[in-house]
């Protein structure tokens, strides 16, 4: 399935819901739920739906497998109904597209971790410092931890942030986690993935180099904004991803191409990693760190006002954003 | 006053409550309003307490100056009433401290961010690698991002994480936010603090080294466990930091002894620096880095299972964590 979050304006507030993604259409996976337990005699349908296929994507990835597979029965069930079917009280069950708001898969993530999983970028970084890999970078997956409360969704705008000379952005693929553990084999690590999605990793080099002098890493330089979307591709839809394609365009002119297949350190075993002596939690989110070539840095370009920037990774879509305001 | 989180077990399921010391007793925050409530004819007592003093700590923060206040009020209802004086369906209001279970004040922070504020140690970390204090310190408040799920509380048992051969602790400060902002002027950043409490950010040194020669900062090597505790201050009875002594024993030993008044930027100017573009909000956790001399690196000692760790900053009390497990 590619999952969405999508926002629904009504007369008593604004609902962000979890779809799936049919053609054209969203089918509202708690509603498509709600009616099959209905169609099949439950006689507290809304209530069952709720605890099975929780409408909020932190919550529904929280009910594990045991969520994903009525998902896919809810899901299966919904393409059989006539299109104009509704819930047990008249509710929307499949809506179009164009007419709802696609918000991030996972708007409040309870965490963020970006990795440096591809070779040909810390080698290019490395370089411009004019220093070689470190050689701790072959011994485990690095990463630092993002800001999770600054998330934004596909075709959302992003404000020109601190004032930076130097706006950048970076060409990643996340992978989602959907089950809680610790200490988890690289080898088992594949089950605690729930899926994928695109993950623009923005930056303002100026501030992120000057705070990264004092050796804590980047912070105020990457915080202000991560774009995450435009759906999470459940990973039973990636059996592939070494053949992934990634691109970045700005104005509709590729500025970036990279091929997923060249990480060196695969989400298993950023997975084994991080959940040594540590849980990971269901919604946790695990950025790959930009492909080689995938960042202005790599090639002396910087976005200026008004760019829009375009991650595309199919199957799973293209992430847009729009920048705006001033350098001032 | 001193507000702590803390467990009440009962046979329907152990809960985590909001209370304030009050000598050798802990006041209910949440049931004594309810009882002020009830006393003053409120027809659903239980109902409005719920939301104005709520009983965990994230909601009771996220109550802002409004539930602060009414707190108060309920505390000071509460020492005028017989000790026995119980809530509207005798419910417990006062509980001796000895009975119960205290917990970090703040046991599922939304987030934590760990500064070097203190020139001290960064003067000593920056001598231990042949350097000075890079020039970019002296610019802005650096930090990094600890992890905000491992929070241990006081009297917590630490398991020996990762193998390490070189357990640390750090002797450090901590706020707590009490108000959502952006862009906040330091001169009025007081206002968004909450309280402080004693921190310590146990450091694994081999793990914590080795990865931050990647320059993405520590991760693994912190991100094992924090402890905070024994209770959250609130900044009306912290009129004068700068006075307050910081203290670190080992087995009653002691091994760190430092100023806060040494400190270098102050809570304000981090939460000016932090909230420059990007919200903060309650229940965030600044760490104010260790105080100067108040970690084993900087003595070239180390924890060793069994260990007792104290850290002490009056009138905050004593945060203590027993180190168990092997290095095997």
């Amino acid at each position: 399935m590619k999952l969405v979050s999508f926002r629904v304006s009504t007369p008593v507030g604004t609902f962000t819901r979890v779809g799936a993604m049919h053609g054209r259409s969203l089918v509202d996976l708690n509603m498509a739920y709600t009616r099959w337990l209905a169609d099949h005699g439950e006689a507290q349908p809304h209530r069952l739906a709720n605890a099975q296929v929780p409408s909020s994507m932190l919550a529904f990835l929280e009910g594990g497998t045991s969520t994903m597979s009525a998902a896919r029965q809810a899901m299966g069930y919904a393409v059989t109904l006539d299109p104009s079917a509704t819930g047990p009280s008249g509710e929307t069950i499949v809506y179009a597209t164009a007419g709802v708001q696609i918000a991030a898969p996972l708007v409040d993530p309870p965490s963020l971790r970006d990795f440096i999983a591809f070779e040909d970028h810390i080698a290019a970084t490395s370089k411009r410092r004019g220093q070689p890999i470190p050689p701790e970078w072959y011994k485990a997956p690095v990463y630092y931890k993002g800001n999770h409360r600054t998330i934004i969704g596909p075709d959302e705008d992003l404000a020109w942030p601190l004032n930076t000379t130097m706006l950048d952005y970076e060409l990643e693929l996340a992978c989602v986690i959907g089950r809680k553990g610790q200490d988890i084999a690289e080898r088992d690590a594949q089950h605690y993935i729930a899926g994928y999605t695109i993950m623009n990793d923005f930056s303002a080099r100026d501030v992120q180099f000057q705070e990264m002098a004092c050796r804590l890493g980047p912070a105020k330089g990457k915080d202000f904004a991560t774009a995450l979307g435009p759906c999470l591709m459940t990973s039973d839809e990636a059996a592939d991803l070494g053949g992934l394609s990634m691109v970045a365009r700005v104005n509709g002119e590729e500025w970036s191409r990279g091929r997923f297949g060249t990480i060196h350190w695969s989400f298993p075993q950023m997975i084994a990693h991080v959940s040594r002596g540590e849980t990971i939690y269901p919604g946790d989110i695990f950025g790959s760190g930009t492909v080689g070539g995938g960042c202005g840095l790599e090639l002396d370009r910087y976005l200026k006002p008004g760019d829009v920037v375009e991650l595309e990774i199919q199957p799973i879509g293209v992430l847009r954003t729009r920048i705006v305001g001033a350098t001032s």
